[in-house]
């Protein structure tokens, strides 16, 4: 058996749970450690490190994305699977989908986040209601001038979509 | 009038726009740019730099934010503002969550990033449906073994929580 190449793939959901319990020993941040896989080898890892970083969003699945596209020197990451150690909050599985990242396979649910005082589930909740109705109040304001700036993106004839 | 307190707020979000149109031209990433102000202050700023990092969380909001905690020296940026020159995407919405700023000004709307080519609106949706429904497969393993770093914390008497 390769080392690198595991028989079953829940060792890798494994070793993001061992990552979500060293963080918090070791202080990090929050219980939350994720892994991405590409081809059955690690190509990034991730802890959460919101308390160690002071950077609240440095949360496992950010860290490991951020460290599986400098691994492979893209922005994508396609052809890789996430494993987490907890459902992603909004940020992370909006980073996930930006990733273009096959699957996700997670441990640990939001109302699991919930009862121990993580806000996941309530962010979830926020983001489906029209920005109007949130808590965090949000204006929109100079649209015209800022349309500027799309309209030399959707002009520029050598961009790189992504 | 000082030159680092605008009397008009809108300057703060004309500088958002300044900065999505420089890093267009630039070719660093996407039209997107942010500013963080607090107390008046520009306390961060972030451009678009997908391509520039090969990064794919590397929006302009995130990257607003994370400068924006490293120079308060905290991971909350209770009492500042967002200035963004188009509306959040959810990775970017949850982030502003998770930072708890006090309010977010955008410019362009998720239906104008959409005419461009990007997929803010789409994301919207697939994270409004149930997990099982989404684009991109979720699955839940091993929640048993995952739920032991949850007690972990819940049990640490030393926490900081976030």
């Amino acid at each position: 058996m390769n080392a690198h190449a595991p028989h079953d793939p829940d060792d890798f959901l494994r070793e993001a749970i061992a990552l979500s319990l060293d963080g918090c020993r070791r202080g990090l941040g929050g219980p939350f450690g994720a892994v991405i896989v590409k081809d059955g080898h690690v190509v990034g890892r991730g802890q959460n490190r919101v308390l160690a970083d002071n950077d609240p969003t440095a949360h496992a699945e950010m860290v490991a994305i951020r460290e599986a596209a400098a691994t492979l020197g893209s922005f994508s990451l396609e052809g890789c699977v996430l494993y987490t150690s907890c459902e992603p909050c909004p940020m992370c599985l909006g980073g996930a989908y930006w990733s273009r990242v096959d699957r996700i396979v997670f441990a640990n649910g939001r109302a699991d986040a919930a009862a121990i005082g993580f806000d996941d589930a309530f962010f979830y909740d926020e983001l489906g209601r029209p920005p109007a109705e949130r808590s965090v109040p949000m204006e929109q304001r100079l649209r015209d001038e800022a349309l500027v700036a799309f309209a030399a993106w959707d002009g520029k004839p050598d961009k790189t979509s992504y």
